[in-house]
């Protein structure tokens, strides 16, 4: 190739995400968006940040996002020096592994866990090294503290499976491990506990937080990691100087502040995924108990048993009918499962009756 | 330190932007923004982006910023696989740093030219070569060419000089360079002509851009970079998949659309520019013709000659007047000197009179 490239990158392949239809129509349950709209708070200050005019976009954003730093702190009970924002937990993620991975410096993952992860460490020409989940569907913590990796993810809750680790476990894991251990909480709102206290406890702890999620701001891309300073001013280094612009870092400073909002949009997402979870069990499907705003369940019909060809006839069947879920074939925790986002009571009255449909129908 | 980072990462530092001053009272001409509102149709389309509720803002964009790619193809007459996004035109040029450089793998620039380049570099292992501007203000396009980097930057015009090169200088570069030629025309809005049609005839010439400057929109990261369709898909693997949010995609898409807009405001601040320049020379300041938004000029006053430390005074003297301008005092050819942002017609007066205060002191 001329002129030559990296070889590294040359070699690599870019992430494939979630389809993202621009048509209308579809029930969009692939990329575990949340199905309401934002707090009105965080609307509103996206608004203000424009403006009737727009005169403050023709002004940089404020280069650390201090607001949004001081609100995620605030909402975790962390000093502000114990954030780094980014543009979307993506943005973040790429940061850790520019600051700790590369050529000699594996970058660790359960398996199955976030396919972005392996993405990212191609790009820095880093290994990549797989603990595997058990069939129990929970990890050995002393897998991850001898695989020799630089730095090691933790879905937790996993995706795509759904399940959440304890933070004992974690903790055990980041007591023996001598990288940068990084538990990555992109669905922990809609779990029962969370990792942060372990960000005090261990030097050797980042959590990564998105708003994509919970806070139903995915279109702006914001996000942030927690640890202690010394690691946050080393991605600071390799962080772009306005990497939030002025929309998204004052709409997810004021989403952070409104928990009354947070609270009670994941009660609701939290009740729509138990419906979801016992339709489908109803339906004969196994469901795996789920700490996300996602289900991961293994379509079943007469005739048809769990089998990555059961799943795949399934996913056709719901997508002619213009429903949308997402499948991971190629691992054997998931290979026979769809992952479904958990919608609205709408969405999820719509996948159950499509979903029932194919389960009575004929091979 | 533990857990021990990259060592390369750990010895870097961190780009130091321009000063953004969060109160008011400023006349802020230290960071190039561009003195008027963006264009209304930018404006709108960010407003409609977020709509009334902010219900789309709770999905994700699409991945590939596929209406501002087209924007930017149509605007520059090339083909939208010509064209990539990025968040901003800083993670376009560090996604070409980490597409094309590394350690054994040069980054070269013009010394001097945009001091990002350096930091990106570094966050990469990759070490500099520095080609310098000669004192007549040109560059040798032989010595970029046999230079040995892997990836070349030409600011053009240059920052902070403010000249442009002619394109027949940087096409000779172009032609005998082994490497990719990174034309970075951040100002070339302001400028008489630019590189575009370089990348039509050479598969090694990029050029980026910024709607920061010209289409006042640095609030909300948008540039993009043009290049033959193998470099735009080798950057777009080491992109982040989601790197441009909605509002930032439809706003830059629409200004890219609102030619008038653009054209009518360039004609607004090349005026001011003259004004601000010829006001410099009758105060006997030195003064760089400019193909940019700004300018750099050097002050002097009786009794105190063309020098780093006049320089200073004069800086210190227009801060203290709440005037803010930007020095760049490492390099000889820019130590005596303030690059002044051409502002709106009121911030040149403002700066004009208190330069003119400044010039008619005592030392």
């Amino acid at each position: 190739m001329k002129p030559p490239p990296n070889p590294h990158v040359a070699a690599m392949s870019a992430y494939t995400p979630g389809e993202q239809p621009q048509g209308g129509g579809w029930v969009k349950l692939n990329t575990n968006e949340n199905p309401y709209a934002p707090s009105p708070a965080a609307v509103a200050a996206a608004q203000a940040a424009i403006g009737s005019d727009g005169d403050a976009l023709r002004l940089y954003p404020e280069p650390a996002s201090r607001a949004l730093r001081e609100s995620a702190a605030t909402f975790h009970g962390l000093p502000a020096d114990h954030v780094l924002a980014g543009n979307g937990s993506d943005d973040v993620l790429n940061l850790l592994i520019r600051a700790y991975a590369g050529p000699g410096r594996p970058v660790g993952m359960l398996d199955p866990s976030y396919s972005l992860y392996p993405v990212l460490a191609a790009a820095q020409a880093a290994p990549v090294i797989r603990v595997p989940i058990l069939p129990e569907l929970t990890f050995d913590p002393m897998a991850v503290a001898g695989c020799g990796a630089a730095v090691f993810f933790i879905t937790n809750p996993n995706a795509p499976i759904g399940v959440a680790f304890s933070p004992a476990r974690v903790a055990a894991a980041a007591a023996a491990f001598p990288g940068l251990l990084v538990v990555d909480e992109a669905y922990a709102a809609f779990a029962a506990c969370d990792c942060v206290d372990l960000v005090r406890a261990h030097p050797n702890v980042a959590v990564t937080r998105t708003l994509s999620k919970s806070h139903s701001l995915a279109g702006l891309r914001a996000g942030y990691v927690l640890a202690r300073p010394e690691v946050i001013g080393l991605l600071d280094r390799v962080r772009d100087s306005y990497n939030l612009d002025r929309v998204a870092q004052a709409a997810a400073a004021a989403a952070l502040s409104d928990r009354a909002w947070l609270a009670a949009t994941v009660e609701r997402i939290k009740a729509s995924r138990e419906r979801l979870a016992s339709g489908l069990r109803a339906l004969g499907w196994s469901v795996i108990p789920s700490a996300t705003n996602f289900v991961l369940a293994t379509p079943v019909r007469q005739g048809m048993a769990e089998s990555l060809e059961t799943g795949a006839h399934a996913f056709e069947y719901l997508r002619s009918r213009r429903i949308l879920v997402r499948r991971f074939p190629s691992h054997p925790l998931t290979a026979a499962a769809l992952r479904i986002t958990v919608g609205n009571d709408a969405d999820v009255d719509a996948f159950l009756a499509v979903a029932g449909e194919w389960t009575a129908g004929q091979s």
